[in-house]
């Protein structure tokens, strides 16, 4: 049926929504939550069917913006609106909910109609469920995962070597990623990384790069940036890549639902859409880290390196001690400090991040064949850094994005807004609760507040002295600061012996 | 924080929807699909949140009919607006993802939650994956239908015994119902009989009695009504009456998900709801009903009655023969004269729905006690039937509902717009096929059009001439008409060997 419509300004950041009068809708024979399909010029986009209460005296539809948006309709333009029947991927659905196997096609059906907007929330949560609840083989994560990408752009380097890397994350400070990238980079390596921003976390390292540069790109801008500087430190969610994933994470955020098949191609989903193909993953252990225990990295470890290799890459785990932040500083402007610090050699450097990243890049290195030991790879990445040839590289990455290579150390400061915790007793540091850390950090401010955060003087190991300075709070406003505060006086973020 | 409101006209027939100004959302800290509460006057209403995709000229934040209705909203109120943190229910519900068994409690609070909108489609989505592929046990079966019922109107009739029945359905022109009450209110009991609307069917029993009197009530107006004539035939979804069910049945309906205790705690909530203490359940089985064989329904037949008898519900279940339709029409008004045929002696009433009514009635009379046999019973009740007092009873309760008891059956004409269907071969109908029936009584119009549907002259058995009218079609239009007509080039709705 052909109708004029009205775009209403209302977005809700999921499935199109098109509003259609009662009596219209009866004609249409569809009622709400039906699907339709609405159709300008060659272009179409599948909506959920929403009720005017009334005949309204404009135009009997409304669309809301994201249908005017692809569509590129203004109010008053018409469109060709039919009622559609139910997309065949429900049925493939509804086969792993009774816990069969599905095929590639299946797969490919599936993840097609989440990213083209045909499946509504409540069907795509049917997904999530039936693989949460029945799980999925090896072979279904592969095409699922390959699926997701292959949806999505994909890129590719015309280089036989491309690096990447993942953190299973969890624990503060720990911003690897911005220095093994420009030390792969700067020996030749291409690494198109691709992050993401901080969830529940005080920062993540698209927050973090973005205090040096702009991390928002296309996928044909960081496929520029790459093939000019060989690298990119960059967000994934401002690009096409794996978007499939985005909508599923939406509708697992509520339950906090994590299945595996679904972590899994949710990671290298988007590393298979770089291209990558060999890859470094960094699995934190620690009681206040995602993965508690040894075990538990252990057969993650196994899985993620059966799937990533299932999709042709080559894939080296590393289970690293997540007990304490990484770093001097949480928050995103702290922590960019570190890793300026740490790339250009300075007396101050935060020994545990450079060590860190100097192992990851060691082992990355044995991966790509470029040495035979992880003791030679050790010691030319520590060069690579040392001779500042890592810095000199991310300087150009730094330009590629659009931001100024000339940082000044000094001119990267927290907020004045400060506060500085004293230690209560003479003794040892025995424990810093990674989880009152950030949630110190987001009360202070951070992510959305770059200058915010935690600076610690103080960790794992160290004598303190009663009365010294162990920490400094930098808070996004006196409110703020004055919150965390008191938060700190129900929780305990040191603990000294 | 408080804000002036916008009452949009819109309505989504689900979940309450608030729309945010960006910057206010960014103040409150919520995203699009986030839950907040809203209040105003002691009053609050869950809602999740879309955004407005700009700063608004008006007020800043906007709310659906649902909202507005609830809070009894105008545009420019002032109403007050929190975030709220996640209902405990998502943890229960994650606990039966994990096929762990809910206790009572936990089965209450996500009901609880269910009824009150604080759950999103998306959630409840979840719970009916959980429930579909981790299953319930018998005791959780049995607290989800107390649940369902009690966050609803339960009535209570001051009754010892309370009768009701159900059909599983899948079976055109089975209206029973409107021959079984009036018979067991005749003869002194309590008989609360709420009914559903087609919802794929020509005609539910509730769109059926709607041509002889409203069926849209409240739940004190039923009580009203039964309370003064022992009974009542009207629509269980026109009041408040299991209202969780009716959302759980929103997220099922994509996939067509119909798992066992969902299925069962859907039927017997409205039942439980009633105050029902007694309970015949009519399944019939056919090819192409929603029972398929004898065994299937042996089994569901064993899930009725041990959750109904741990509700307390005396309950007894007759396995029917469900091959062809019941009764001589399809669509409301043809099924609304069959029933009124029955009740009145009519010579030309159909035979087959008034033998399977009698049966019926004759084993809800073993159950209440009132009869030692069922030959008994078959006796009583169709002496009920010829004496009048049946169609009395009817009288009455359209009377009570609001319609006019002096039914004229010269008046039930069906629609003018006709066709007759001629047997193309002498021989004997050896099948009719329900769902042929079904879809030709869609095209033709019904449900909404009443007086669209099929008159059947020849059914199972009989004997045919060829050229012989076997059935009249009767279209809402003449445009319905041909597309019927073309549909039954294509599809088989007789066989005549």
């Amino acid at each position: 049926m052909k109708a004029k419509v009205n775009v209403l300004p209302i977005r809700t950041g999921g499935l199109p929504i098109i509003v259609l009068e009662p009596s219209f809708a009866r004609d249409l024979d569809v009622q709400p939550m039906d699907r339709v399909v609405i159709r300008k010029a060659g272009n179409s986009v599948v909506a959920t069917v929403d009720y005017y209460s009334k005949e309204s005296d404009d135009y009997p539809v409304g669309v809301f913006e994201e249908v005017a948006e692809r569509l590129e309709l203004k109010s008053g333009d018409t469109v060709d609106i039919d009622i559609i029947s139910k997309p065949q991927s429900l049925d493939f659905i509804k086969k792993k909910m009774d816990g069969e196997e599905l095929t590639s096609d299946e797969i490919n059906s599936i993840v097609a109609d989440i990213v083209n907007d045909t499946l509504t929330d409540t069907e795509i949560s049917m997904f999530v469920a039936a693989v949460y609840t029945k799980g999925m083989t090896m072979n279904e994560t592969v095409c699922l995962t390959r699926a997701i990408a292959e949806t999505g752009s994909v890129l590719k380097f015309g280089k036989d070597i491309v690096v990447d890397k993942h953190c299973v994350g969890g624990v503060p400070g720990n911003r690897t990623t911005m220095i093994i990238v420009p030390i792969m980079a700067a020996l030749g390596y291409t690494m198109p990384k691709i992050s993401s921003r901080a969830i529940t976390s005080p920062a993540g390292t698209a927050d973090t790069m973005e205090v040096l540069a702009p991390v928002t790109f296309s996928s044909s801008e960081i496929k520029r940036i790459v093939d000019k500087v060989g690298a990119c430190i960059a967000w994934g969610g401002g690009s096409d890549i794996a978007s499939a994933d985005d909508k599923m994470i939406r509708v697992r955020r509520p339950l906090s639902l994590d299945p595996e098949p679904l972590l899994l191609s949710s990671i290298l989903a988007k590393k298979y859409a770089m291209g990558a193909t060999h890859l470094i993953i960094d699995i934190p252990v620690a009681q206040d880290a995602k993965t508690r225990d040894i075990g538990e990295a252990r057969v993650l470890e196994k899985s993620f390196v059966r799937v990533a290799e299932g999709l042709g890459m080559k894939t080296v785990v590393m289970v690293s001690d997540g007990d304490q932040p990484i770093g001097d500083g949480v928050g995103p402007l702290l922590e960019a400090r570190d890793v300026v610090k740490v790339l250009r050699n300075h007396p101050k450097a935060p020994e545990d991040l450079r060590e860190k990243a100097l192992r990851m890049a060691a082992k990355l290195l044995v991966l790509v064949g470029r040495v035979d030991t992880e003791d030679e790879g050790y010691r030319l990445a520590s060069k690579t850094l040392s001779t500042g040839k890592a810095w000199k590289k991310m300087k150009e990455i730094i330009a590629a994005q659009g931001g100024d290579p000339n940082v000044n150390i000094k001119k990267l400061k927290p907020s004045k807004i400060s506060y500085d915790i004293k230690s209560q007793r003479k003794g040892v540091v025995s424990d810093i609760d990674n989880h009152v850390v950030a949630r110190v950090c987001r009360i202070l401010g951070a992510p959305e507040t770059k200058e915010a955060g935690v600076l610690f003087y103080k960790k794992y190991g160290a004598k303190v002295r009663k009365g010294q300075v162990i920490a400094t709070l930098y808070g996004a406003s006196e409110a703020k600061l004055s919150m965390a505060k008191s938060y700190l006086k129900r929780h305990k973020m040191f603990d000294i012996r």
